[in-house]
């Protein structure tokens, strides 16, 4: 069976690849690699240009087939970095129990944005990606999707030809695609059932995954699905455990995975989370501003706060935490998955 | 003697003194407080009017004499609160241990900005403060500074009269008052001797004070000093203890005093801390990109990442994070006051 | 008849009355005063503090009923300002040709705002105010309408009691209170009829007025209606026209006012103008990226554009742009109204 | 001789080169081009990623030699393009009068941004760029730089090996190096004497050259130069005039040139234009808030200003504004170029 491998490597701006050598100098080979998850500087919303750039320059360094998910935004103490997911082919000798699976959709027409279509089709990939790994549906801890965004053209285009959009606002149209990507994992992952589906993407019921993990960007027309779980068989290496952050204070959640990391000898090697403005207005009963601020977007707020808590408990900088967590995790909360590398007393 | 008791009270916009009703009705007199710091919903910088609108409403509230500190950023998911700090002299018989003390200084020139005499001006104010607060050099755990900034036209003032200011930018100005302001806090409580305030001003010499928190803000011309310690005698009620962040992940520095409380059967009131972006552009050795955007100020970045972390510590938004912390801890960390109560039990 | 007369007092912040003692000092008694118009230096958006802390000053500084209408943004080269429209009674002997008239709605409630509630309450009280003005329908130039948005709050307070409110976005709802607030101003002056509002608000009809001016804010929660208009007597003194620019880089339309004013050897003393990202994402065919730029709202770049545009063309940067023009000119252009001063030779 | 062609292209954004193929189509081979310069819709400051993204894209496209000049901020109305500076080795039968000349330095260290030794690199590469172009140097009209700025990395590093930097801070090095790079324009078109340099790096003189245009980023070490201007001999097709604008308001010297086009029967191809926040805070005497605003950088605010009154006057939005001129025009003005193409009865 093949086990994945997650490397994590610096990066001095969006454009450096560098770490692809370091890859090599580590044993591992470019044409093992499955996905490039980026965390770039820019400000993670509609004209954030260090995710495109971060995409050209790792789609043209390595082999293709590779997928690449940039997300942009790394406020406060956040650190940019690569983290390169790697398949290793190695017979029963697997070194990790980690999995990974990918897929990508077709393009998302305008029209399908933030709706049924969309949430469709990033089930299917879901389910493709998942029977690539092999990996049971309870085993599924994270499942990162890229998905488009509408711009002031497509949403021009869309209507001269008589169609409609499901909204007008560009940096709004991120949030109905996170939306609608993460119903798809979350449909997929029977997290849900289908007849809620239209329901949740109105608004009028709550469902969510507790696994998924969308961004959006300018940079793709498909969603990217990256999905990460752990193999049934004996546990070696690197596996991977998740829990859902209630709301954007919720450090206990946390602290019990690393506690339980902890007790297990283990070592964080990397953290993927989900951050967001409650859209209530507040937190634990108290305002607070981030849906108020016109000069600062609420995702990059969300995610300076809660990257400041885990790297905060964690004591690393260079982890991924994405905003705007629509139907990922329960409202103002969001999911996070952590993958781990065992002590060697650990393996069984 | 006058224990000080604090009271937090939430603000649904700068200009909110509606809080006041609700210490009365606690039965706190308007004219037994002392000071009044708040934590509003501006950008923290330079053209930050919630501070002046919070600053006029509270001044027309309060009976003269009350020290008003108000500081802007609520970044994350802190939320904006004023923090009401009254005395009670109750003979023998007084209600905590937490002791207060307000000064003022003269008027900050626009060529003294950042200076030595800022510095010194600073200094008398807390030693006068610490005075009429009767509290011991060593018993001082927070010393709050609001301080002056330069506007376009004080320098352009400044340089008609052929007299030169200590920079030209008037965001910058906002770190050379704050510093300036910082140590004269060390100076005062002796952290620092005397013979090097002029290198640590010219930045070849780093010195720092574990207690400082100066907050720069166009809506004064003088510096307010807040001063808060324990009494030497017998503990009871409202007390304060402080640490420092070593750098703006040091969740271990924090978590110790909070367990240290909770051991004592106590609960946090109110946690006043000071976040800033380490100017080497690094936090445990990781790129951080607090320095290098030019769309949201490096202040506003380091507050909502600390506040995110101090949030998910104690479960609890409505806290005083404050950006920028020269000369006040370390470089890259802050430090940190916690006001708590004990419980029944503890006094003794 | 009342003659009404615009001053123009410069401000060194959004609390600067000091224009008053200026506006004494020229002979106007503060009692004359009906309007403070100002143009404070806020982002205009919704957490814009400098509208209330100027609300707040000039509420203080001036007798009951003069209507405040403070509207943030000086981007670029614009410069903070009041406009204080007074009014003299002086029989025959009226000053100037000028008129003013103002009014104040009821409070808009939260599941109004953006309605045809909206439309109607402004529509009424613009009719009261152009009869006070006693100014007919054709010569009213210009309509300015102070609205109020929708908070986070009101919003779920609006939910919680089974109501519904317009949109769920803050800065979304500035638009919205703003177009209603427009097209009551054209419904009270006949520039569209009774039965294209619900279309307009709906947004499948283009209706528009050529002289309303709209500023949504969190500072008030009723609509104040300032108007102005020429009496239908004879020609002195200050004077009002108006045009309407069809795009954000229509200079010839003001041009033509501009030239118009100069033949008559006329001085101009205010100019009032709405700016806006026009919504295709296209300027004359090219693309323009205020609407796809996540850290700079669109309203705020229209008011740097075409305040600069203004202040080139008349060489005076301490006018009147605002942004956001729903339902004010046609889409992408706006109204722009001059206030003017005939030279001697001129009256008759 | 080798006629210069100067042709715009539009872009859908910064990684957009389709333009290419429409030169193509227009009968320009792609290794005659030059230079591209590019305004691309990032923030124009530190963390601007457009520039690189476009660098890259067009680096890719072009054959090697032609240099990249990538601009960001295209505020307010402006609209993001490239425009593309081809040579045409044509004999006696030049196809214009217009003249293009490049260079590029050798990489400049963090230790000389900012002083003489970037002056003096830059002097000589304009030197070297305007004799391939074979111009007059009173005939040059135009001179962009691309020059590098100090990132904290290496600010770090320069530090560690003992020397210092201009500044430390990295937005504010973009203002240094742009200043550096326009005194070495000024000295080598002899527009100020070599004694005055060091006084005009201090900031104790003014001096600046009327024609440079400097633009920095993280996109580059060395200094790109591109040079424009008109040959000695017959005048026909493209050509070049200039002129200073004395304040971001001065409409009147641009109209003064675009007139004279006109009554020359000429079109404008294209207009270069620098833009700034004037220091003193105040233009014509009236304050502005550009440099007050710690949410917008004023580059940004000036570019909007400029870009709003350029494009007015000229009714086109895909103009070249770029923003911050130090030592480019006079203090709060810039530099205007205008490449214009003369009517068929035109030529002589």
């Amino acid at each position: 069976m093949s086990g994945a491998l997650v490397h994590r490597v610096e990066a001095s701006g969006p454009g450096d690849v560098s770490g692809l050598s370091e890859l090599i100098a580590r044993g591992t080979l470019p044409d093992s690699v499955r996905a490039v998850i980026g965390k770039t500087e820019g400000n993670g919303c509609v004209n954030d240009f260090s995710r495109d750039l971060a995409s050209r320059a790792w789609s043209d360094a390595l082999p293709k087939g590779a997928v690449t998910v940039m997300s942009g935004g790394t406020e406060g103490v956040l650190s940019p970095h690569f983290t390169l997911i790697a398949e290793h082919d190695s017979g029963s000798d697997s070194p990790s129990t980690l999995r990974v699976g990918v897929a990508v959709t077709d393009p998302i027409a305008p029209d399908e944005l933030g709706r049924r279509a969309q949430v469709d089709a990033v089930a299917a990939a879901v389910t493709r990606a998942r029977h690539s790994a092999d990996v049971d549906l309870h085993q599924v801890h994270f499942v990162l999707v890229k998905c488009p965004l509408l711009t002031s053209e497509a949403i021009n285009a869309t209507h001269r030809r008589g169609a409609s959009v499901v909204c007008t606002g560009t940096y709004e149209s991120m949030a109905h695609s996170r939306g609608a990507a993460s119903l798809g994992v979350a449909l997929a992952l029977e997290e849900i059932a289908d007849d809620v589906i239209q329901a949740a993407l109105d608004g009028t019921v709550e469902a969510w995954s507790s696994v998924a993990s969308a961004s959006a960007g300018v940079e793709v027309r498909s969603c990217h699905v990256v999905l990460l779980g752990n193999a049934r068989e004996h546990q070696r290496g690197q596996r991977i455990c998740s829990t859902v952050m209630r709301d954007a204070v919720d450090a206990a959640s946390v602290q019990r995975l690393l506690d339980k990391i902890a007790a297990d000898g283990g070592q964080v090697v990397q953290v993927f989370a989900k951050a967001e403005a409650d859209q209530t207005g507040t937190i634990r009963g108290r305002r607070h501003t981030m849906l108020t601020d016109s000069d600062v977007a609420s995702t990059r707020h969300a995610r300076a706060a809660v990257g400041g808590l885990l790297s905060g408990l964690t004591g690393d900088t260079a982890l991924y935490v994405s905003g705007g967590a629509e139907h990922q995790g329960p409202a103002g909360g969001g999911p996070v998955a952590i993958v781990w590398e065992a002590g060697n007393g650990s393996d069984a």
